[in-house]
């Protein structure tokens, strides 16, 4: 596994050739793509250029988002859907190997599997386009119960859960998005992670929680870096990604303001340190 | 539909020949038998004698409990299963018609999808052991967030879910049992009735709730009599019962421990006013 | 129900003009719609108009086709429909009710349930956009065994398989079309009516088989107007249908390529009167 | 892997002891329990004394009878299943590490779907008591289309659904019974078998078919012994065991009433030989 610059999810921005330059100054292993700086370069050889521009300097990619909405109404999830080759283009040309999006871990009006009917609906057909790009899809469960148990019918909110839904869908090119906070707010520990393989795997993030809380009144956009309250067992969900013969990337996600309000080397010093640190 | 005595309900007790007189005298349509009496009669003859004299006075009888614990483990489900349809001969002879249990909402180890196919396994072999006897089965849900939300996976805590589940079963002896305080506590209003037949109901119970709690913070132990707070929108739920041309017993079944330090008398005359004034 | 002239379910042509003339000298209720020529009138309004224009000879529309191929590429499928809005734009200014297509009951890799996600996929994000636009759909089964027995895997071939994918959609504008001929191929009896309400009934074809085939023989493509050989039990069928309170369109589909060489009024004075006999 | 020998399967018959002389002088690796030999011998003490004789031989055992019928009406299942731990007493206390049965491929009333909730239903149950006296189960499908294709509603009769139908029992003590011929009617090849692992088999039959038949035309009971015609591509079939890592018991059954007829000691010889030769 490597680790993965994501300025987006450190609440912080910066042009690409930028964030290439940050990503190896600080010794990441990959980066997040952005993809209408690609898109711009013009021509499919054009965006090939950028994108080995970034490998020559010993980056790898991370996941991009998954430009389709799961929990649209019908016609529109079918417009997206049927655009979806186009928007993948850019995606292929630069080599980014996979896309990933989240579930949303209840429904006030349809029930466990009423809901799960749909998803399974749409990500087939998501799956089947991906596919056909040459692209995997990941899959993030979100674990907290403030946010599960807040409509009438929660959802898919753990790891087994997600994993059940990708068998259904059928396909291959399916994996799960882990996050440490997710796993741990869900309740889970190492033994969750026995008998996962690097091809389940398609993203992960890590992250800590803050220690004043208990596990089930922890909240999604309060978090911590990580290993820094030790509240999640980070070395044990480390340990399973190993035991996994995981390979992709890792990066923190923590939603704190605060990061964007200090000097961003000491920042992404700090949070490369972090991850080489778990990673190991 | 009629009103049913069930003093279990109240948290009263009483010999079943008195419970037979109380429930004559307060004009209640039905009540609950007696099981371990109806089995002291003797044979099937006897027990088939002294039903007929219940009959005689104008009473019809309630639901009886399921003599099985769908979540017990396999090796005890298989024996309480094998020895159902012995349990069952004194309900046949005394001419109860159906028997109930309750839905447990939630499962710490296991997912919803798993936890269905445990339900819907256990639940299809009951019902063929049950129609091979003639008899229905209830199924209650429970509603209260404060109680589906308590351990990692919630289960079934809906009507929807419910008729989804009996759907799955394929069995045609299977029916809900509707609890307005289940419904109301479910998030449930009038517009989820609409479509349910007398078919599909099994047996009603009426109650109200605490004023002092939202919907969200009710618990499932603290209840009111039917019509004491109003906030549970009894007529509307009466209303729905009477669309689905409900023919079977009502009852209330409000955990009110103060029931049973008041003159028995007091209480049923009390209760029997309340369920006339509900089914009209 | 009424009877519908269907020119191209006899094997016959004609323009539409014709066509209405055709339909209304021959006494049947309802005719399929042509939907180029509808789309050639122009706009909406005159869409509306000719369909008006129609209406006030007496005449209600069968169902059309549903333009999405459920079995398509998934990227085809999603370019379908994404455009089915547009394409029901015609359908709806003309008052055409309801569309419908036909279930293959076998594949050669999808396993039954793999192929059941396929279609609940599929149907549900189809049934959804039609509901948009007030839309029915109508799902034909497809009985005979010398056809779902020819590939590794045997799909949907019967009535009680339609109903529990229509009830798997969750949608609430699907329904089934019975086909006497698929009816008695699949082994069904009028037992299996039993139950069926109008609205689970969106279009009906009858038609007999030929009399010296074994049911396990008779070919998809081999068929026999109603009545002529009395292989069916067209009189159960049609009295399930009474029962049911069905009101739709029925239409026979006989696949006999003589018709198209006999003079067209012959073909459709008899037609008509086999249609007005079944119906009563 | 290692072969076995089932005197049953072979359509022969002997005492026990016998069978243990037979199984050692021709060089099997195992043999099939005789499991009333084993009851008789006494206590638990004494079963186990009389396996570890067998288990000096060098001999192993092979998969034995599931004594519960998963098609039984339901009350009949449940004293069967009720009764299942005690007749697992022998099995525990020889050494038996698998029981085995067989899924019958057709229905002619239950749909798929619904002898899919019958049959999970069943098999968790049934797998958890395996369990909990720490034993595996064994499913074989049952490939020919001249069988599944016999009643009105196929089933399962391949290898992908019954892993299907395995991991939706959610149990972990459940794997697959190979059989060459079914894998060779089912229209299986050695793609089929990869992704396999040793835990998801449980027990291995290899056989031939007869040459004059087309693979849709071949019989369940008309079978040849392995590598007598080529029809059925062994090699393929024991390279995809190989690569599964397989260690579990492989026997012929050829259904082949000749054998009978011939000298047993000629018979074994060949039998073992041949296993020998496929196994490598």
């Amino acid at each position: 596994m490597y680790s993965n610059l994501s300025l987006g999810a450190l609440g912080l921005s910066a042009d690409f050739p930028t964030a290439v330059e940050l990503a190896v100054r600080h010794g990441f292993g990959g980066l997040d793509a952005d993809l209408d700086h690609l898109a711009a370069q013009g021509d499919q050889a054009a965006v090939r250029e950028a994108a080995a521009a970034v490998s020559e300097r010993g980056l790898r990619w991370g996941v991009a988002g998954l430009p389709v909405d799961l929990t649209a109404p019908a016609t529109e999830f079918a417009t997206q859907l049927a655009n979806l080759p186009d928007r993948l283009t850019v995606l292929t040309a630069a080599g980014i190997p996979s896309v990933g999006t989240w579930l949303r871990p209840m429904h006030d009006d349809l029930s466990y599997r009423r809901n799960w009917v749909v998803h399974v609906s749409r990500l087939a057909l998501v799956a089947e386009v991906l596919a056909d790009a040459g692209l995997r899809l990941g899959l993030e469960y979100v674990g907290p119960k403030t946010f599960w148990s807040t409509e009438r019918f929660p959802f898919i909110h753990s790891l087994s859960e997600v994993r059940e839904l990708i068998a259904e869908t059928g396909a291959s090119n399916v994996g799960v998005i882990l996050d440490a906070f997710h796993w741990y707010t869900a309740g889970e520990t190492a033994a969750d992670l026995v008998g996962l393989r690097d091809a389940d795997i398609v993203s992960v993030d890590i992250n800590d929680a803050p220690a004043d809380r208990e596990r089930d009144q922890q909240l999604d956009l309060d978090r911590r870096l990580p290993s820094s309250t030790g509240v999640i067992d980070l070395a044990g969900f480390m340990t399973g990604l190993r035991d996994a013969g995981y390979t992709g990337p890792v990066k923190v996600e923590p939603f704190l303001t605060t990061l964007a309000e200090q000097p961003i080397d000491d920042v992404l010093a700090d949070v490369s340190s972090r991850l080489d640190a778990a990673i190991g």
